[in-house]
């Protein structure tokens, strides 16, 4: 039934998102991280005004961001990341990281940002770190991480009720508290 | 001339935002700060599918935001702002800011970030801090800020060449530097 899995593929792409949306939503709450998706950003092609407050856009189409989806700020620092559902259960295709989010992420680490995925794997939820990303890239020909290498670097995020995914507890371990990171990790 | 002047007054709308679009260039291409402009959000009303790669948006609007249009990085801190250009040349209107935003504001200068307007107002540019305008929202039943407030307490941005308006240099000057201000105003 290929439509049914269409479906479903579709369900799952968005599925991280909206358990990323909730969890943020809930930050926002309880005061703990100040978190929002990027809204999707499109090229407006036709418009027509409806009135002087109304704008209808008639035609546009989607087009690419240079930065990652979610950015925001926890604890005064600020804090970049993008969200990626993967479908192969032995790597993580880069082709999913845009060259120019890449050189993005290495300017906001030179920055002093924190910056990561949140990769869906293998229904387990990893956050990877930007530098380790980085690093695989430039010390690796592949095209893909392979799961190992998520598994060995990579932080497992716990799914849960309430938040639905708690990153923000992973981001606290590992660049708060650790001190083989230094302040940060670099 | 009405039809005219309502084109220099958007071409004005347009203005701030492109000056201050050219100056983030320029800070990224110097890597001295990470500063992007937010997309406009939109509420996708319908789509078709063209291919399986290109989806085509048949009709939209815009939608409201609840931050502030611009974020980013400098010097590891979390800077937002918004940009806005005032006709009135005796004060600037608080309907400028919807009040999820000012919520946002104060959200933001809780957990440890820089937040502020950029306000262009009697051609001239001004820094006005996100503190001063929470004070002056829960001290005034005033319905704008007179343009002798935003004298007294915003911080001017000279217009320039390269870059066109250098805001960061006032950020520099008034959180990173001025002592009476603490670490960061508050």
């Amino acid at each position: 039934m290929p439509i049914k899995s269409n479906v479903n593929y579709r369900n799952r792409g968005m599925f991280l998102e909206h358990i990323i949306n909730d969890t943020n939503q809930y930050y926002l709450r309880e005061d703990k991280a100040i978190i929002y998706k990027k809204p999707t950003p499109i090229k407006v092609l036709n418009v027509s005004y409806r009135s002087k407050k109304t704008t209808i856009i008639n035609k546009a189409v989607f087009s690419e961001t240079s930065t990652l989806d979610y950015n925001g700020i926890y604890k005064g620092k600020y804090i970049e990341f993008d969200a990626k559902e993967c479908r192969s259960k032995t790597s993580f295709p880069l082709s999913n990281i845009k060259n120019h989010q890449m050189i993005h992420i290495k300017n906001i680490l030179n920055h002093g940002g924190i910056v990561f995925l949140i990769i869906f794997m293998n229904n387990r939820f990893y956050l990877f770190d930007g530098k380790d990303l980085l690093d695989f890239v430039n010390n690796n020909d592949r095209k893909s991480i392979p799961i190992e290498t998520i598994e060995r670097q990579g932080h497992i995020i716990n799914e849960g009720f309430i938040p639905r995914l708690d990153y923000i507890s992973v981001v606290e371990n590992i660049y708060f508290k650790e001190n083989n990171y230094g302040e940060f990790k670099k």
